[in-house]
């Protein structure tokens, strides 16, 4: 039996919950681990919400967390652009949540689309025509674009639902002009956050998430064990026919609590 | 001087009008080609009006016209699917105009996404995340495309504005389907609608209009003549790069007067 991991890397939809609704089990299962002495972070290409909704949003689900446990496109995103990019404006398509993340690394927003050095696309739940038309104009005038994440679809309680590339595709298709970059999982912007919070070396990490092209395709090219769970977006027929084979399959993240033993 | 046209294909945004502002001497011009007895149609990509509300638009602004002189794209879009599938039901991501062009031509609308035949898009401008996620779930279940047209951009008075191009990169670049038609300008659907209504043979025609790659474009190919405005989305420096070379270019529709002197 091979060595466990010592760090867990954690998915959030379709991994610990689906919409409003916790997976069944998982909740024990994150609190067996932890108390174990595993590390665990959360790393989710969520990029409409903050970390404390995230963090409040796992405290209803009886998980405790630190804010800076919680890894999101959003907040990769937002460190990203204040690491590099030192004299920008950014202009968003996207929710509070994404604003926020940017507020707190201290990326300026810009007052008009038109003087936007960075789109910055995310997913957005409640976008309208004008807020398009608005990220429309950013991309014309020639703000490069980052994407939260490139996802077609996410799980929904009421079943698979678009994700932002859908709002890519709106901006792209209209202008263009191409995505620059892409910061979700499975991007190294991702990895590096993840490792850098637990410590550890990637052969020492558990990968977790419900998505082959995600989860399970950025822990394996990184070098990380993966466990995929069936509870999101991913069946089990799907899984075996894909080049992106993990380590363990598992019905639902409960099964964590089997692993540990 | 070349023999001039019988028929005059009229294009409405950013000939005609601009957003709720009607181009100075467009009336007047339009009243006078009237007067000399030349037949008038509206040729417009607007997927998301219907003809009444069209026709009661150029009335307000002084332009008398028939609704079967006015060919949207959402009209012979339904024109279209009622001539070619009897047994179909559609869903839209549009807007009224659209749905009640389709329920004037007879073609049933679906009561779920994952029932329909046909995704028709069109023009949104009050687009929310809900219905594009029914247009993804229409288009994931099955549903073949239709979209009004595929512009990128439409003059409106604060400037260029998404167009259904965006809406379509939202669905297809999710649902990894095609568009199976595009009816608009410069399609052959809308040629075959101006000069069914007109009853004249293609170079006794003359099509005014805005765009190169709309306008101009449908005029050329189907060997009609063509006059190109500088009031919408084309200037002059771009009029005179382009392959599209119309027959005149006109300051704007206002010269039609002197034309037709």
């Amino acid at each position: 039996m091979p060595e466990r991991a010592k760090g867990l890397i954690i998915d959030l939809d379709g991994t610990v919950f689906r919409g409003d609704s916790f997976i069944p089990g998982a909740a024990d299962a994150i609190r067996r681990a932890a108390a174990s002495g595993r590390r665990i972070v959360y790393l989710s290409n969520r990029g409409n919400m903050d970390r404390d909704a995230v963090r409040k949003k796992l405290s209803d689900g009886g998980i405790a967390a630190d804010r800076e446990d919680i890894l999101l496109s959003s907040s990769v995103a937002a460190t990203f652009l204040s690491r590099y990019y030192r004299r920008i404006r950014v202009w968003t398509l996207g929710e509070e949540g994404l604003r926020e993340e940017l507020r707190l690394a201290g990326v300026p927003l810009a007052d008009k689309p038109e003087e936007a050095d960075w789109l910055v696309i995310s997913l957005h739940e409640r976008v309208t025509y004008e807020e398009l038309n608005d990220a429309f104009k950013a991309a014309r005038s020639g703000a490069r674009i980052l994407a939260t994440n490139a996802d077609r679809s996410f799980p929904r309680q009421d079943g698979a639902a678009i994700d932002v590339a859908g709002m890519i595709g709106a901006i792209t298709s209209t202008t263009g002009r191409p995505v620059d970059i892409v910061v979700g999982k499975p991007g190294w912007l991702m990895a590096e956050a993840a490792l850098g919070r637990l410590q550890l070396e990637p052969d020492e990490c558990l990968v977790i998430g419900d998505s082959l092209e995600s989860d399970i395709a950025l822990g394996r090219m990184f070098g990380m064990k993966t466990a995929l769970v069936l509870t999101g977006s991913t069946s089990a027929s799907k899984a075996e026919a894909s080049r992106h084979k993990p380590d363990y399959i598992w019905p639902s993240i409960a099964e964590l609590g089997r692993y540990l033993d």
